[in-house]
């Protein structure tokens, strides 16, 4: 069974109410037969995905609109009981899950889409909307959702948002702080913030939406979002390369960014120990012969025959000035097989035992480096080093296995990987969040002045800390 | 001479100290020949470019470091003066120039590139830098500005992101909110806030510098930009077309959109109206032959026999359907014609009086009625009611002309034309910002919840107030 974060961590709890029987009637009565109680109803909600951090709440509470999400936080508020909102359950960094006994805010039944403008291309919906659900929708009318993660199939929109997911499209349509038009937010004392527009532009005053994205769920409870969905593409092209060397991926990455403009929607890389794995315990073959690096690039654009013949004169001048030694260029079942591959790279790792997962930003030129380097550094004491991430966007998915968790291992790793990363000035996470597990490495990309001045918004919207506490921000001193 | 806002708008100055002697002697220590008094020499900043608004400030710095911003700062906090940030003073609603006697602290002379990174394209630069001089520096290196508008000759980028521009390459390449990667601002009390990361992805924290961008100088003075410039395009086409309603605009739009997919990079349109005092005003003269409506559409590709076979196939389908009664593509010469004849709108109509301008987002398909039921309403009592703008991102620039400023016209125009934005979920400004001219207007487009918060977020970031007072919030009850 997973350890408790309380004793693998050693926090300490902060002195929030306990929750009584008075508390669970009044929720009882508030949300009837959606406040789970039973301890094996409550289990799954506490252990986050990777099964790396787990809580010990007692109660679950799902409601179904934005009133209840209300009244739920005005009587936890003054009560002085801790929350946790939680999507999906898909986040790496602990952020989704209790730390000791918050009630768990779930978005799971507020799933309901609440407008889509055809003309536009603007959805709005609830907060628990499944990404791949509301891609579906989209889709049946000649859009798509900005943004495609791997967790899609159950991370919630609403998730997505509060911890300014990235993903493979981000290259391509850029990230949630333009995509995302509106929000409705509740806040700590129940109040309801209506951001939840539906323009291109406005700017009438600060945009308040922005401080709520990538919050993690410490400022306010999602409720609602409204978000620029693009065409859908008419024609999909996926190219699966083999390159000899990390330079000749960043060569070709240049190469390919001149040559294939504005239809490049996705560009990115994995090492030959990825390949391995997946192959390994997913029984997916390589669809090119054996390379130290592999690329998969995606290209969406409004014209099948121009995109062929970008995407072939790309991979011709790519195979003739030896940038790429084996390239294949995906029919439509191969393309969703070549795909898979890149997106299941985290659940092939979890068989692997305990995963030790970082996600940095550097300057595209360093990125492998910081993989070459802690490879180097810890030898036999990991089972292995790996690297993959979406090279366009600057962002190296770095991974160690080991057979089980140790703290000797991770005192080897952290913090190195930090201080090396910072020395680049980098980013200790580019799209995860800091959540639980990453919140006391802040000042490795944040100078003290920021995270004094998070502190401060974050004590004038939740005076009381309920919302999500232990997550995010470092302690006040 | 322009009427001083304080006496046409009866508006009180707030118990700031006064500037005196020692305060002048203190600050020309700090920036030797660089802190400006003579009376013929600070005119000019106490008047906005079009002439509507008017302060009385004595005094204008301009440093050339962050320091110094901070020390100019630390000064007035301390001793209670208020401070009016300003950049190339091209804003349309009065928040660039003092009310009263704020002293205007000028970026004129931060105009230094700091670094430029030809494989990412990010730019990191002073504040002061003219938009126009960046794009030209970053275009002999392969990239463009991700923002252009009509002002570029003279407007600062540290300005455009204090005012979240938007303009005329939203469509293609989105808006600030996506394309600044990082900020140096220095705070009310003088302290520098370094959130100046060159990074696509980073998510460490609250993303604070976003609350700085659309604030107006009122939380912050924006002293370093960090932004992500797009590739430049190989190919760049316009196509000018005359349509006869309306409703042909509005067609047209969906299908170039279909067509022209991933290369449309701005879908203008002008009424017939603006055509006219262009002509008449600056002696341009309209490419296609006179309609009420024309349509302005730009193409930025990588491929340009790709790009060109598209635009044909498009205008082949609009002209055959008779959306588009008359087109031209443009060749090199005249495509900066017809640019210019949209961007050179703002300026035509200067040329005819008094202009109350308004920036409205709408749903597109109601973009225009505005306009109609404008001209409708005030009849014989305006010279001109003309409608133009940016309609792929539903933002219409509705203008009203008369010889001369007059209350009573005010009072036809205002509230109806807040009121009938609001009544359609509008946005009473979409993108020039409430400044000193709209910030009464907030509650048509924010509820009260919002405001109120915004006035926290204020107070907290800048307690005295001196920070561009009189702009973007209405006074706290």
């Amino acid at each position: 069974d997973v350890v408790p974060t309380s004793e693998r961590y050693a926090v300490r709890r902060l002195p929030f109410a306990r929750l009584g029987e008075r508390d669970v009637a009044f929720f009882e009565r508030l949300l009837p037969g959606r406040a789970l109680t039973a301890q094996e109803e409550v289990k799954p909600f506490n252990v986050d995905w990777l099964k790396s951090v787990r809580g010990c709440s007692q109660l679950v509470l799902k409601p179904q609109t934005t009133a209840e999400v209300s009244q739920v936080l005005r009587y936890c508020y003054e009560k002085n009981l801790a929350v946790n909102p939680q999507g999906g359950n898909t986040g790496l960094v602990g952020g989704g899950v209790p730390v000791f006994d918050e009630i768990i805010l779930s978005t799971a039944l507020m799933n309901q889409v609440i407008s889509f403008d055809k003309v536009s291309g603007i959805l709005v919906c609830q907060a628990g909307c499944v990404l791949e659900r509301l891609n579906e929708y989209v889709e049946e009318q000649g859009f798509i959702m900005p943004l495609d993660l791997g967790a899609k199939g159950s991370c919630h929109i609403g998730g997505n948002v509060a911890t300014n997911a990235g993903g493979l499209r981000l290259l391509r349509y850029g990230s949630l702080r333009g995509t995302v038009l509106g929000l409705e937010v509740v806040l700590a004392d129940g109040s309801v913030l209506d951001c939840l527009t539906s323009l291109r532009k406005d700017n009438t005053g600060y945009d308040l939406k922005q401080l709520f994205i990538g919050s993690e769920g410490t400022l306010g409870v999602i409720t609602a979002v409204s978000i620029l969905c693009p065409q859908k593409p008419k024609a999909v092209n996926v190219a699966f390369l083999g390159c000899q060397s990390f330079a000749k991926v960043l060569e070709t990455f240049t190469t390919c960014r001149a040559m294939l403009g504005e239809i490049l929607s996705a560009y990115e890389f994995m090492d030959e120990k990825c390949m391995e794995l997946v192959e390994r315990h997913l029984k997916l073959s390589s669809p090119v012969a054996d390379s130290p690096f592999y690329v998969l690039i995606e290209t969406s654009g409004s014209n099948s025959s121009h995109d062929e013949e970008k995407l072939s004169n790309f991979l011709e001048q790519a195979m003739a000035s030896g940038l790429v030694t084996d390239g294949t260029v995906a029919t439509d079942d191969k393309k969703i097989k070549a795909s898979r591959l890149r997106e299941r790279i985290t659940e092939a790792l979890t068989h692997e035992g305990y995963v030790y997962k970082y996600d940095i930003s550097l300057p595209v030129g360093k990125l492998y480096d910081l993989v070459d380097d802690m490879r180097a550094r810890l030898g036999q004491s990991a089972k292995n080093v790996v690297g993959y991430g979406h090279l366009g966007d600057g962002n190296l998915h770095l991974n160690i296995t080991a057979e089980s968790y140790s703290h000797s291992l991770l005192d080897a790793i952290e913090p190195f990987v930090y201080e090396w990363t910072a020395r680049c000035s980098g980013s200790i996470s580019a799209e995860h969040g800091l959540g639980f597990k990453k919140k006391q490495f802040i000042q490795y990309s944040k100078p003290r002045g920021a995270v004094v001045l998070m502190q401060q918004f974050k004590a004038m919207l939740d005076p009381k800390g309920i919302l999500n506490p232990y997550k995010t921000l470092p302690s006040a001193p």
